[in-house]
């Protein structure tokens, strides 16, 4: 990371969040409101959740153009373009649509900035909880309702005394469903439904684990830059990078790693 | 509700908001930051949930002592105590406890004001977000991030194209599982993790449906007063009265709450 000076990391904290401002305001223009409203006001097939996406993933890139031209873009909703500067910015306006949909508070947007050798900087914002973790470079953060504080991952704890996340009971295929079930079996606690908030837990230092399958690019690369900079581990089920999306595991610690990664394996 | 005339009405409500606002400081105050720091902080025995869940019920207690020192108080942590006024206060200082542990902001503070006839107001709090899902003798209505708005369930909707909420994946007994199973396999959409947060998403319009079995009394006795006064059902499986716990099932209307008991009794 030789290149990124003191200053250079703090203008790409700055566009970060600048980012994540206009993707909260965008998202929530149309949070539960539009969703209540949809069927009256507008006609039939609106869709508030492509519509937020939409105006969110464009109101970044918007921005982006400006401060940073010369950098690429890979996001969910539009084409990847493509800069020289090496650095990739790496979003998804709403991470977990079917929660935004269903109003609940576990959505986010996640905003990363990567380089050939993996994400570097993340941010996952709730914006109806007015919630933003903030990692990379060494340093981890939470601003919300209850002001600033700095993030670390939780210490190790035996397997039996963890607390385990995922989106859906139903992970992916058969043989993903039948590893998460030997870890499901081991751990004190499984809890279901957070999206993109169960990373930021593990980098609060509030949970043990999260697994999940078939994810996206865009849907892993800010968690891993936030976990890692609190001190957590991120890796594919094989334990390599997971940076290309696909299986995951984010864990608190080397060692609750170590000990779910052979169960999903075994 | 003769006997609840407007100042009774605008008395109570006070009363409400005075014990959530009193509940929302109790709990935030172990709220992440204990969980995180017991370990070096306190001995290993420091129950977190435990102390809020009391510190929070005796805040409550104590405003309920000094105003409505006639009413009736049945709460999770301590003795019910018997008043003489007909008005009993069901309180959960946190509903939801895992999710406390967790870290996750889908817990809440449950307070129901009932008589005989069942309950007739409640407040469901999120303290973390800072929302407080207010419902009763014909009102309802949301005071959060967003600023205030009134509660309306949505309209019907065929099942296939519903929502339905629950929080765990493991219902209850084999049979109970098995009539979730046949209601899930008819909507369009099942998700987890949410406690009571899912009935407020009933209340606000989100979502269709929740359906939990095994509850107890201050577990529903809040959200049947906010769904209600929001123009929801809320009953047992069988279609009758919930407040005494057990199986519940709560909907968006009566169109949708007979198809799903349908199959819930299929």
């Amino acid at each position: 990371m030789a290149q990124y000076d003191p200053s250079e990391v703090e203008m790409l904290v700055a566009t970060a969040n600048e980012l994540a401002d206009a993707a909260r305001k965008q998202t929530l223009a149309h949070f539960r409101s539009a969703t209540l409203r949809a069927d009256s006001k507008r006609g039939a097939d609106f869709d508030p959740v492509t519509q937020a996406d939409r105006a969110a993933e464009q109101a970044m890139r918007e921005i982006l153009a400006h401060r940073r031209p010369n950098d690429s873009v890979v996001g969910e909703e539009f084409a990847a373009t493509h800069g020289s500067s090496g650095v990739t910015w790496v979003i998804d306006p709403i991470d977990g649509t079917r929660a935004y949909l269903s109003g609940t508070p576990t959505w986010g947007v996640l905003i990363a900035v990567s380089d050939a050798t993996g994400p570097l900087l993340g941010v996952i914002d709730q914006p109806y909880i007015g919630e933003r973790f903030v990692g990379g470079f060494g340093r981890a953060w939470v601003e919300g309702p209850m002001g600033r504080a700095d993030l670390a991952c939780r210490p190790a704890r035996p397997l039996d005394q963890a607390t385990l996340f995922t989106t859906f009971p139903e992970i992916g295929t058969p043989e993903e469903e039948a590893a998460f079930a030997r870890l499901k079996s081991r751990v004190r606690l499984t809890r279901y439904g957070m999206d993109c908030y169960a990373y930021a837990l593990v980098a609060a230092g509030q949970i043990d684990l999260v697994v999940e399958a078939g994810l996206q690019p865009y849907d892993i690369h800010a968690p891993i830059a936030v976990i890692e900079a609190a001190g957590g581990v991120v890796t594919n089920w094989q334990g390599g990078p997971a940076h290309q999306g696909g299986q995951v595991i984010a864990a608190a610690n080397r060692d609750v790693h170590a000990a779910a990664l052979e169960l999903l394996n075994g």
